[in-house]
């Protein structure tokens, strides 16, 4: 089956929810979350013996309700997850979440051959499976989200998450940032329909621009290479591959009964394949959040502008530990900023020390950025500081904004942790495609991978 | 001169602010530091022409001061520096800070000449000198602060940073987890008061329990071994040494003069001498946090307790790259376990997933920590969780104290991003000793630091 074959897991017309519980108990989440996006298609739960839940009136079986189910959320328990299959395939409904667990994860044969007659209802009935073991979908131009407090901007990015809390959990770090999600698959335990589909359905939909993924394992090393090499019309592919000791692959088969694989092999294929590896929720975020906001173009000659001394120097280190150079500055733009500078205290050098007193006096870090943006030999400039008071920080932030919009340099802010200290105040920032970093070596990090993926595509001809 | 010659550093009963601003400028930081901080000596202002400022007399010169001066702090300008020092060796001041800048740090010969006719001053006057270009000394029993609004209270935390901005950022940093510190000094150029001595002298003193440091480079290499090698009745030594790039050592030196040295020779230094090393000021922060709250005891086993279970993987992934050990649960606590937790959803190894309900019912956490607490094969318990609601996170934080106080195990908590996202309901852990950080990785690269010192002191019988 091809991958417009998962298109009804993202679209469904309508839903059924089977083993909805009354309180209020995990499973809950999915109403509340459909609930809570305004979900615009039917919503049908079934429940064994309740005739009504929150409102809804419930229905006994599957097979009681009166009009067609395109998906289902099962979250009844495992002894019944045969039974509710068999239905689904009775019911002719297209795609099933299922949320239950306790199959294959246990370590048991027994579950791992569950799974495979999961597979085998599948195939028969025609409809597809996401799980077991797993949150399912979020898309919120679907209104789809399998918790409530979700956020209901649809964005580019596409997540492919093994775990099922991390769908929750990397967008709400994400929206604080103004990044949002296009769709999400909390897949699990993968009986079916696995990370190497998901991700060539994800390739091919002009609505991703930027996909990552949480990975515990895949069954299926051929269809992997094959999803690897689908063309992605230039899409980054940011992976966070776990199980890469042996306490980390015994947790995966723990966690979703994943096959963890040897590392060495995971690094072969993110070398051929220009993946962006992270190694943990933060730099996840700090990969996604570059890809978001800049450009691929340039040559990585970066300039810092920092207040603090101090860190500017560390900057300086960060930049070229991670491949990039400091740019050299045109003589114009020095000379431009000894006019602009105190003779003391200050550094005209890249990285160009500010002083303490630009705090106070923003023109100081808003002239420089002026001078650095008409520099030719500049691609991105990353600016570390801040005002003295939360008014003058909201100024600072606002020069920043403007210069960016008149400029096509990356402009990078680092919010240095103890400088900017109300989180807020940088919202205009990210709303103007800045990304903000906590330090600068977190950000030059990312800019890096950045770079290197765009050095891997302009090697192959697939960008300019 | 042994390192007892700095008290005066310290302890001064009369500072002069020679060259303090009449506006707003950023000299004035220092006058609003010691009156935010109360301090209880006399303060003496000097400017030329000013009769009064802020409220205070001032002195048209040191020498019209009519009581004796222990400090003088001075921030005239550049020209006027040679004359301000004669005048503090007539007026046998004591120790003199070092604000203005524009010395070594320019690059010139000149630069240096005058630096080293500071140092001749300061032997015949018979007083010391931190800086230039420095914001001197923090240090709260002393009401001593280079900025207003410092934490007025003390810590046992030394901190020693060429950089004069990273007092202030790192104590805001260190201040909202509850991490407070003993001293402070921000030394600059040191054209006088080296890195070495004040190493020393932070050794000597008791109410020092760990010292760290941000460090451009050293003039002199013989000092800087005498002192690593110097007795530090087994303090750790936290390093965050710059400058090992070309780009950072040409940083370096415009910042503060320094001439940044090898990075192999650093390395060897660290080896050889068991300092703990770290490379941006977040692991900086997760070290000294580690050190502060956690005793040197154990054989780094932990166990991982996660409601999320994606990563409580990746936690096990990081606890094997940095050398702990997952540890084996014995099998009265596997039983137990068993009997708190729910059979599906959840993982009874280490890591322990319990689940994603645990959120709602915090039983399911806390229990499982009685049980680990007991369990004679752990040695420290990682635990990633929180409640639903900001109630239940309340009580699960409640919780976590209550058990950490009634056990001698070490309990770390990982504060996810976008899990406990009201950074204020974590205040009680750090009031009692339990560190939090915001992944697992970053967790146990600490732990993992703190264990690897404290095997290096083991070795030595400086511990047992």
């Amino acid at each position: 089956m091809g991958a417009e074959g998962l298109d009804a897991l993202f679209y469904p017309r309508s839903i059924a929810l089977v083993g909805i519980p009354r309180g209020l108990k995990a499973g809950k989440v999915f109403l509340l979350g459909l609930l809570d996006q305004g979900f615009k298609g039917h919503i049908y739960l079934v429940h064994p013996s309740a005739s009504e839940i929150d409102g809804f009136k419930t229905y006994p079986r599957l097979m009681d309700i009166p009009g067609s189910v395109d998906m289902v959320i099962v979250m009844s328990p495992k002894g019944t997850v045969i039974d509710v299959l068999e239905e689904c395939a009775v019911k002719k409904v297209k795609a099933v979440i299922l949320y239950t667990s306790g199959f294959s994860e246990l370590g048991d044969e027994k579950g791992r051959e569950e799974e495979e007659h999961m597979r085998e209802i599948a195939r028969r009935g025609g409809f597809r499976i996401i799980g077991p073991n797993c949150m399912g979908i979020y898309s919120p131009a679907s209104q789809l989200a399998p918790f409530p407090e979700m956020p209901r901007v649809p964005g580019s990015v596409g997540f492919l998450s093994q775990s099922g809390s991390l769908v929750h959990l990397f967008t709400n770090m994400c929206s604080s940032k103004r990044l949002y999600f296009r769709h999400i698959v909390s897949y699990g335990n993968s009986c079916d329909v696995d990370f190497p589909e998901l991700l060539e359905w994800m390739k091919d939909d002009d609505n991703v621009r930027i996909i990552c993924a949480y990975l515990e394992g895949v069954k299926d090393g051929k269809g992997l290479v094959k999803a690897l090499k689908a063309d992605a019309g230039g899409k980054p592919l940011i992976m966070w591959k776990v199980g890469e000791t042996d306490a980390g692959s015994r947790a995966a088969a723990s966690h979703t009964g994943s096959l963890a694989g040897k590392p060495h092999l995971w690094k072969m294929l993110f070398k051929q394949y220009g993946i962006i590896e992270v190694s943990d929720i933060e730099e996840l975020l700090d990969t996604v959040m570059i890809f978001c906001h800049l450009p691929l173009k340039g040559q990585g000659r970066v300039v810092v502008v920092s207040g603090p001394g101090g860190p500017a120097v560390s900057a300086a280190d960060a930049a070229e530990i991670y491949g990039l150079h400091m740019a050299s500055l045109e003589e114009q733009t020095i000379k431009r900023l000894g006019a602009i500078l105190p003779g003391t205290g200050t550094s005209l050098k890249n990285p160009i020390d500010v002083g303490m007193a630009a705090s106070f006096d923003l023109s100081h870090y808003l002239d420089t950025m002026e001078a650095l943006v008409q520099d030719g030999g500049v691609d991105a400039i990353a600016v570390l500081g801040g005002g003295a008071t939360s008014e003058l920080t909201e100024q600072y932030v606002e020069g920043l904004v403007r210069i960016k919009k008149a400029s096509n340099k990356a402009i990078i802010a680092v919010a240095y942790p103890g400088f900017i200290t109300q989180e807020e105040l940088l919202t205009p920032l990210y709303e103007s495609g800045i990304p903000v970093y906590p330090t600068p070596k977190r950000a030059f990090r990312a800019y890096a991978k950045m770079m290197g993926f765009y050095r891997f595509q302009k090697a192959r001809g697939i960008v300019t």
